[in-house]
């Protein structure tokens, strides 16, 4: 898997459904351990099947504190992707009924809780002045769970879609000494920059035989400058639906997440302003075609630049 | 108008539109300060017409430091009502694009910095240790100016409804001393709970000779218990629409603000928990009869104990 060492379960916590468990969201919205029969693994062996999902956040943590505990001598790399709360949600017992937006937010308090005992450990082993944490998320709320779905605030739509509430995460960063804290910055950037980022901060060159949409966060992180990120691409799936360059996005095509079977194509493209209307409700493009001509121009060098790979899922 | 001394415009600054100006919304999307005739006054004279509202937050502000200097020594009641955000939108010279929010994020950076200029006035006076600052607003964005209304983030629709969007503000209380610093309190409390709250610390007793819905905000503000308040009735004009008790909301009727002619009867009523639910998109009645019951009580008790007065628009 890429990875030296592993604790988890693969892939999403929602698969594996068993054949006796409620059809539909009823599985989801009542919850049982036993609906989903997904492996927790170490390294390549599985060791529990169905994964007892209610101490998995407890259980990611503590292996994540054993890891940074072991390897606080060296340079290390820790992902640490909770599986929750992604839906079905599950809570150690500890947090049941600790927050007043019920299930939901008993797994964001659990899920706080493991930030806290991972910042804690480095600070512990001596090590929070050289090691960088980012804290984010990979897509929006999953709406069509209702409260066991998140929200996206003010952002339109959720996961699934490339509207803003879809694809748009808080990031937090964290590296005392360096970042400082309390600063915020309203750079566009992306989980994809995390890449260069971390390469830059090991002091390992980017490879030159490919062309990167990443970008060395460094600059932002520290206030001292911009990335060089000017361009966000919104993709669903292989398909270019969208692109952001500075306060506009323009789309090409909008698909709800739920609701349309199929992409709208808008000819000419819709253009928002995001730092006017974050919430993209007021279409801009009769009043701004320079725009949208600049970015077209954009997106056929993104397009020529771009050399198909084969999809990892098909290797 | 019931204060010993006045100075501002009487009414909304959106009022007294002249004949020449363009109709509609547009007149509000490209402002002029010549559009709306309204005048500014002081005490009872007018003494600017139009109001130059380009520098009303300013005047606003200067107006209320030289009130505060004038009456350091003594008990006061200041109230500072901007007139801005509500459209149409101007702001001073030294804030024009000062924010990533434009005309909209202008305005509320020129409101903030007017707070910033009222407490340092405090602290300078050296009264800022007996003195309660409430900063909080009437109502939620306006929608159908686009960009130039707010926004009421996950709340439902807006103002002129009385789902939560149009209903629900945040509310900061300052006083050094007595408030602690950047605690929280989710506790359901009403602008109309100002009255109470400020006859408790002037220690005037609150009237025998009528029904209140009032409550002394005190323990709320110092974390040292609740209000009293333990239901929040919904109106629009005369009419109740909604009642909330603990995390719940149950609408007789709803409206939304704009494109509903006339207002939808529930029957049942819909219910709707606040707090795993803030945005009021998943409707629990069926789930949870008894909860109706409760209210249903508790509003055949609100509507014996009012006593309708006659409408101070109409005295």
């Amino acid at each position: 898997n890429g990875f030296d060492s592993y604790f988890g379960i693969p892939y999403s916590n929602d698969m594996d459904r068993v054949q006796t468990a409620p059809r539909g969201r009823t599985a989801f919205l009542k919850p049982k351990i036993e609906y989903w029969n997904v492996p927790l693994m170490k390294n390549n062996s599985i060791i529990e099947r169905p994964a007892q999902q209610t101490t998995i956040t407890r259980r990611y943590t503590e292996a994540a504190i054993e890891f940074i505990e072991k390897k606080k001598d060296q340079p290390f790399f820790l992902y640490l992707p909770h599986s929750l709360p992604h839906v079905p949600l599950f809570r150690s017992p500890a947090f049941a009924g600790q927050s007043r937006r019920g299930l939901y937010g008993d797994v964001i308090e659990e899920i706080d809780w493991s930030v806290g005992q991972v910042l804690n450990t480095l600070k512990r082993c001596g090590i929070d002045q050289h090691t960088l944490v980012f804290f984010t998320s990979d897509n929006g709320p999953w709406l069509i769970f209702n409260e066991h779905g998140g929200s996206a605030g003010l952002l339109r739509d959720g996961k699934g879609s490339t509207w803003e509430g879809g694809m748009r995460e808080p990031t937090l960063a964290w590296w005392p000494g360096t970042i400082k804290a309390g600063s915020v910055s309203a750079a566009v950037s992306s989980t994809m920059d995390i890449y260069a980022t971390a390469l830059n901060q090991a002091a390992i060159p980017l490879p030159k035989d490919r062309t990167l949409d990443s970008y060395d966060l460094t600059p932002v992180l520290t206030g001292t400058g911009t990335s060089g990120r000017k361009l966000l691409f919104y993709y669903r799936g292989y398909r270019l639906m969208a692109v952001r360059k500075g306060p506009w996005k323009m789309h090409l095509m909008t698909q709800n997440a739920y609701g349309q079977k199929d992409p709208v194509k808008h000819d000419p493209p819709q253009l928002y302003h995001l730092e006017h209307d974050p919430g993209e409700n007021y279409e801009l493009g009769k009043q701004h075609p320079e725009v949208i001509t600049d970015l077209m121009q954009d997106i056929k060098k993104h397009q020529q630049a771009l050399k198909p790979a084969p999809s990892q899922l098909e290797l």
